[in-house]
């Protein structure tokens, strides 16, 4: 899921960030790739839904999908939702039970979980929601209120400006993929 | 290294693609994060090798480094140069001896090697360049003269379309990162 509310700014205030167009496709291609169930959007406002719509509807019912099918496969994952709350009851209908919320953050955070430990919790059998946050991250009510907080991804050195969807792809291959094949 | 030629369009004829700006900014991110030391930006065009320059230098001398300082770190790894050829003669002055050229493809090859096996050569004390090819992939020719071919990235079904951000993201993640930490 790649959230644009709630999300901080540089100064740390709470904010509606835009939706990015190419956030949208990377991530759809990466959650193909690696066999997701949905890629929601999460953004409250009505001018920005209509934009997703607008750009999934191209791609999958329009003269996008047309031209390249594989695209269409992709973008056909996207669900469009106001709230992290509709999320949740989305998956519940569909899973029913209610999903686990696992937060990303790029920030030092006190209690969080690394890849490697978190991995085969997702054999579980519960519907598990990736959160990722666009703008300066996550607020800190949601990292608070997430079932699981993954460790920040890290290089050898302190520069971590990694854009959303290389997170993404990051993460998705360290839960999903296999480095071995 | 991210080259524009030569690769292969969707009918599997040599070509020189067009410079894509997100892939520069992507890439240095992702780079500067698992401290690369360059990131070759391969293209034997004029114009869009003016185009490189153009955007480098904006983030690198121009008013983007002043607005953000942290893109300007990314964006100075980038190196432009002609031809693959170029880019080893510029390694091996740097550092005295001959790169290993490791090439990738999203295509099933013979000769591949699994990222976990390949890992542990990085510490073998030769520069080694990852060539990353954009449109439908590098020709057959590079993957020849290659000195590894890395296995195609795959998730559990037949899906593989990773933009190349994310390829390039997910591989320096495989070859530098951590899951444990």
């Amino acid at each position: 899921m790649l959230t644009h509310y709630p999300v901080v700014n540089k100064n740390g205030d709470t904010i509606t960030s835009a939706v990015t167009n190419l956030d949208l496709h990377d991530i759809a291609r990466v959650g193909k790739t690696y066999g997701i169930g949905s890629f929601f959007v999460v953004t409250p406002l009505t001018d920005q839904k209509a934009l997703v719509e607008k750009i999934v509807d191209h791609w999958t019912k329009g003269a996008g999908g047309v031209y390249n099918p594989k695209r269409r496969q992709a973008l056909e994952l996207i669900r469009i939702c106001d709230t992290l709350a509709d999320v949740a009851d989305s998956l519940e209908k569909s899973y029913g039970v209610a999903p686990k919320f696992v937060a990303t953050t790029a920030r030092k955070q006190k209690a969080t979980i690394s890849f490697e430990t978190f991995k085969p919790f997702l054999n579980d059998g519960s519907p598990y929601v990736l959160i990722l946050g666009t703008a300066w991250g996550l607020t800190e009510n949601v990292l608070k209120n997430a079932d699981y907080v993954l460790a920040p991804i890290a290089g050898p050195g302190s520069y971590n400006h990694l854009p959303v969807r290389a997170a993404a792809a990051i993460m998705l291959d360290r839960l999903m993929g296999d480095i071995k094949s």
